[in-house]
């Protein structure tokens, strides 16, 4: 429980190598997360060569985080594997369709997340990159991404170079429903942000930004409207070329 | 690590309440993990009260794990409630699309794979609900979801009143990729999948099923593609209705 309550995300490694065998251990742990009726419909590709690692960079947008992890570890939806079994058994797979991608994502994810969970219990750091849905068809080329998969998340991960702070979050009231989805009023939104608003860093990052107030900067400068539209096409045009939109 | 490595889905539990505290406890941790952006685009409905739940089960096709479990997590991907956060403060929210969706679904999944962590750390059983995907328009009524929110998946929880024997799982090199994605041949497809054929589970699996191979359960009568097709129809539509694919 504390080892979930004391995440952070890390986003500077130090140089040092894994050994191979904690990441295939982390990997184990993250295998024996429950997966869609047992189908594991997920892969994980491991890339540590330089050669790889710098043919993704670019790709999550030459962010320092994914820098300078030594691994990056890319959560791949996998319908392929699955669907080769069902070929070489007489059987008729169908699953070149929306479900069973969110399926598939949906066990990549959970498998993530155990990874996260594993790794930080080894004394290792991890940070999500959500880029990777923005330029999912350039790591499909990169990685050889094969139909009937897809990159849904990846993960930087390395022996954690900084001690970061850690992250607010609302309170758990404003998370929670009880018995059904109880809609929020403009009053219960201020005092949900109010805390989050009155932060010193949050401050600093409305300066920065030039704006008059903190959701401005996600809105205006973080994540815009524009930006959203065009990836959310190019996300589902990727989804086509994989084989699951038929 | 080795609560991690010896997760096993409970599908019956006993009829002994959770005490609300544990619950919120469980959550908590599950707001620990990582999120996009720090937006924590997710909430989570804890249905407890027979009147609920009774409506929620039949969506869950009236599995038993449903109806055994004396709480039902509904994990809902959410931006309604960063939206208006948004709108109050002058900030104009562009999330009314699939890119968002996907993120907000992924933020919710990673919540609730640290819940069921937390949850088994308890004592605690979870078995994950993939019917929330199936019939999401009747839970969003059921639960009175608005616009910019999708329930992309269920915990039933409660404590165990079974002790299933481990899943298989096929071997860890069939799931690592090393460097770049390596397809399958026919051959190594047969051999990670020769355990898992070769069990007395699946052989009595093939004869109720009056089938000749395993994967023909799978395509033929647990996730088969008429339904798959339907079910994706189905879940676009909703997408659309609750404001993701505008």
């Amino acid at each position: 429980m504390e080892l979930l309550n004391q995440h952070v995300s890390i986003r500077k490694f130090k140089t040092q190598p894994i050994a191979y065998s904690l990441i295939e251990s982390v990997i184990y742990s993250g295998t024996k997360a429950s997966t869609t009726g047992n189908m594991q419909l997920y892969s994980v590709v491991v890339s540590e060569t330089p050669e790889v690692r710098e043919k993704l960079i670019p790709h999550h947008f030459n962010q320092n985080v994914a820098k300078s992890a030594p691994v990056l570890l890319t959560f791949v939806a996998d319908f392929n594997r699955f669907a080769k079994w069902c070929e070489i058994s007489s059987a008729n797979p169908g699953y070149d369709n929306f479900l069973s991608f969110f399926t598939a994502a949906t066990d990549a994810i959970i498998v993530a997340q155990n990874v996260c969970v594993a790794a930080e219990n080894l004394g290792l750091g991890i940070c999500y990159l959500g880029t990777t849905i923005y330029n999912a068809r350039e790591i499909v080329k990169v990685l050889n991404l094969p139909k009937l998969t897809f990159p849904v998340t990846t993960l930087a991960i390395g022996y954690p170079d900084e001690i970061p702070g850690r992250t607010d979050r609302i309170p758990l009231r404003g998370i929670i429903h009880k018995e059904k989805y109880k809609n929020y009023s403009g009053l219960d939104i201020k005092e949900l942000y109010s805390f989050k608003e009155n932060l010193e860093s949050s401050k600093q990052f409305i300066k920065e930004n030039n704006k008059d107030y903190l959701a401005q900067v996600f809105t205006d400068v973080r994540y815009k409207k524009a930006d959203n539209e065009f990836f959310s096409q190019k996300m589902m045009e990727v989804l086509r070329e994989q084989g699951f939109l038929m």
